[in-house]
């Protein structure tokens, strides 16, 4: 394909784009396929001649959209936002024609320093301590992750490092077996699976009424760790739990991991970004007692993935366990009043996309302004829905709703009849939820995931819940679209959650 | 931003993108900048307001490119190829419109079924044995991962899983102090790195006069360990080192891996593609020895970053270490003949992109056929730059040219010399090598990087090299382009290698 072939081909694949967000209302959120169909679709084994664009793009109806579950629909309300927006998919196709990794400062300058510069500007919007920024001059400063489990494991590894450094009486592994870790009951998987790959203990800390994790909880099991014989080290604290967007009370943590010499790593993947607004900056107040602090762009920023934007108040914490320096990556850094960072080691990975172009173009074409206010009407729509719930008195609301997410069951029934009617919501297949469980506790989560969504859209959810929950309790029958019956021969209530 | 405007700034940015392509040969191939070079371009902060696409546009020559080295310059000869690919980037648009994670099979099923497949063609391509394969029906099968490096980490950490859950009598600790790896001395950082991460000895072992590593030297270290107490438990292996792209003697290693329970992983990140070609397939014979096995369809295969095709004889080796289970995340799978895997469980990270969609355009779009055939030019042209070295007295080659790399330096002079060429063939910015060290001799790099480098490019290189060198050996000054000395104020010569 050619530069003239790339003009026609990209521009119609730009409309492509353009008509499937056009047309994304009218289609179902979830695909009515079951497991195994796609084999049926596409040849045994790659053709051996080349096929054109037309040839692939008569298929994308029928084998790839067929199948994908509309993460971009209004009408997904699923996990926590996977941000995408124009701007940054205008960005994208740039970040991918240059394909110039910021990898050493030489390998891409602009990259490099643009990284450099996007992490300030970022910092700044969150009134992070300056001490995380590189503008301090001093030896902090942010750098782009893929997503959130990189950033809690570097953040991990980081501090088993300096962990294993202070213990350097024992052997690598006399100390990892003494470590212990902590995270919430609460806590996003990322924390416990980097705890997994680092090989260390984790505890799994109970939460209070409002699922978040306290200070006396912490300090009760340090205590009774170091009792033991155990090297508390580490603590992956929570602004945002996945389940019902729980803040844990950083001041009371930090102070404790202060004294303690614990790393207090904050993972705020979804909810930090609220944080731009000042009317939810308090969401990260204790930010200052943490050693590193996350959060995704990729989730409430418009950056498509993979941006999980992560400051360190330290970098030589993570830059020294994660140093390899071969000739082949060899980089003279100028001397002089300015040095900048060479991220590959910062990160797990060598190889790393020019991401901050993506940050670049959405902060200019958003604005900060305009970031605050896709917030603030995500936490609105958010509020409507809670307000809807509560005056439903089948229904009661689970937890605080603090920012998009609205955690809600039917009152006084149990797990399983809960369950039942998210299946039913899903099946009916116009909107789309998760569950999750707190304390035992099922429940559905209704989350404003993306921002086209509307207060009609919020209101066109509620019915539906609304219809599903009067047939599953039998109150009333009329009024329900019997079509969303008649769904296809494949039992579709296996498929989903 | 409307999906109107989104056509027209979308359209436009195909349009920059494919002139940025047709003006590449014509720009010099490494920016004229010094650190720190782009504080002065930008704000300090981020802009309140929104600006409109055409501001951010109008920064992209005067900021960006200002400073960013082009990788995709038919000039660019340094490193091993990064892919990319009209094609790609025509995918690639789509999978960040869609944003639809296969992370359960619930969560996107084309994407997940889609990556079983592609995974299947391109085994097949490589001729990978069956059991590598989710079409065996066995326990094998292939996932996308983000890079070689992540690859390798999730090796290493199931290979560590497993040697721990073997030797119950111990604690993890314990048998962490005792666990060694091993890699050849000439492999890629990504081994060491992982090692770091898992926090395991790793031993960097000697290699031949060809820089491959050999079964009798890994046979002897690892009697040596076992004599001292140590448990042998993985081997990084190479096919296509960075530095002179040597290929290890996978059947001699494989061999004694079978015996001693050692977990070999194969990385041939840019060598391996080779593979699809007949002639090359010799590369990976004895990979049916390997546990996991791994190559970049980013380097050598025309997906844009970030795209490691991995795959492994048994998957639960990886997927139980690495499963975490919350509700939240919960996929009924359907049962019956077909069971697709939940890709989460394969990796680091749970957020990950429908990377598939990538390697189905190219794949067609290309067919096997003609990627075949970029694979055979590329040797073609590393051959055509072997034969020039070979034709001047004052040149010697450092390492059998395989593939598309040639290791070069000049005869009877020291690293100081040698390092002295590079630096001058670099600022004069019209090509980029980068160099490397093997046992203890420096040398430079010429990598047919880029698919569009012809045979004209190689004389182009190969003239730049030989004027760089009269000018450095003082033999001849006629013919000598003055402009390339009359920089700029920058020493540039403090900035690149």
């Amino acid at each position: 394909m050619d530069t003239d072939e790339f003009r026609r081909c990209g521009t119609d694949m730009v409309n492509y784009v353009a008509d499937y967000f056009d047309t994304l209302r009218s289609r179902p959120v979830m695909p009515y396929v079951q497991h195994g169909f796609l084999k049926k679709l596409i040849p045994e084994k790659a053709p051996h001649k080349a096929e054109s664009y037309e040839d692939v793009k008569k298929d994308l109806e029928d084998v790839v959209l067929k199948g994908v579950l509309h993460w971009r629909s209004p009408h997904f309300h699923a996990f926590v936002p996977l941000a995408s927006s124009f701007p940054a998919l205008i960005a994208d196709m740039l970040v991918g024609a240059l394909s110039s990794m910021p990898i050493t400062w030489s390998a891409n300058p602009s990259g490099t320093e643009l990284e450099v510069a996007m992490m300030d500007w970022l910092g700044q919007m969150l009134k992070l301590p300056e001490e995380f920024l590189f503008s301090s001059g001093g030896k902090g400063g942010g750098v782009i992750q893929m997503t959130a489990d990189d950033s809690a494991t570097v953040a991990i590894i980081a501090a088993r490092a300096r962990a294993v450094r202070e213990h350097g009486d024992m052997t690598p592994g006399q100390t990892l077996d003494k470590l212990v870790a902590y995270t919430s009951a609460e806590a996003h998987t990322c924390i416990k699976k980097a705890a997994q790959l680092a090989l260390v203990n984790i505890r799994l800390l109970p939460t209070d009424e409002n699922f978040s994790l306290r200070g006396q909880t912490l300090a009760a099991a340090i205590k009774e760790d170091k009792n033991k014989g155990f090297i508390p080290f580490f603590l992956g604290a929570s602004v945002g739990t996945t389940s019902t967007i729980a803040v844990d009370n950083l001041c009371e943590l930090g102070k404790i991991c202060e004294q303690e010499n614990v790393w207090m790593h904050i993972d705020a993947a979804y909810a930090g970004s609220a944080a731009i607004c000042p009317e939810f900056r308090y969401l990260i107040n204790g930010v200052e007692y943490s050693t590193s602090f996350c959060l995704n762009p990729h989730k409430w920023l418009h950056v498509n993935l993979l941006c999980s934007a992560m400051w360190i108040k330290d970098r030589e914490l993570i830059t020294e366990p994660f140093n390899v320096d071969p000739v082949y990556l060899r980089n003279h850094n100028l001397n002089g009043d300015v040095k900048m960072p060479d991220y590959r080691h910062w990160t797990i990975q060598l190889s790393r996309p020019f991401t901050s172009l993506k940050l670049w173009f959405v902060l200019r074409m958003y604005g900060v302004q305009q970031l605050q206010e896709r917030i603030r009407k995500d936490v609105k729509l958010a509020k409507q829905f809670e307000a809807l719930v509560r005056n439903d008195h089948r229904f009661e609301i689970v937890a605080q709703v603090v920012l998009g997410v609205v955690c809600f069951k039917l009152k006084g029934k149990n797990n399983d009849v809960n369950e039942e009617l998210l299946k039913r919501i899903n099946d009916d297949r116009r909107i789309y939820l998760t569950p999750s469980t707190s304390k035992g506790v099922f429940y559905l989560r209704f989350c404003i995931a993306v921002y086209t969504t509307d207060s009609k859209d919020v209101s066109f959810a509620w019915n539906i819940v609304q219809e599903q929950t009067d047939v599953l309790l039998g109150l009333h029958v009329n009024g329900i679209d019997e079509k969303t019956k008649k769904i296809d021969k494949v039992d579709a209530t296996e498929c989903f959650q």
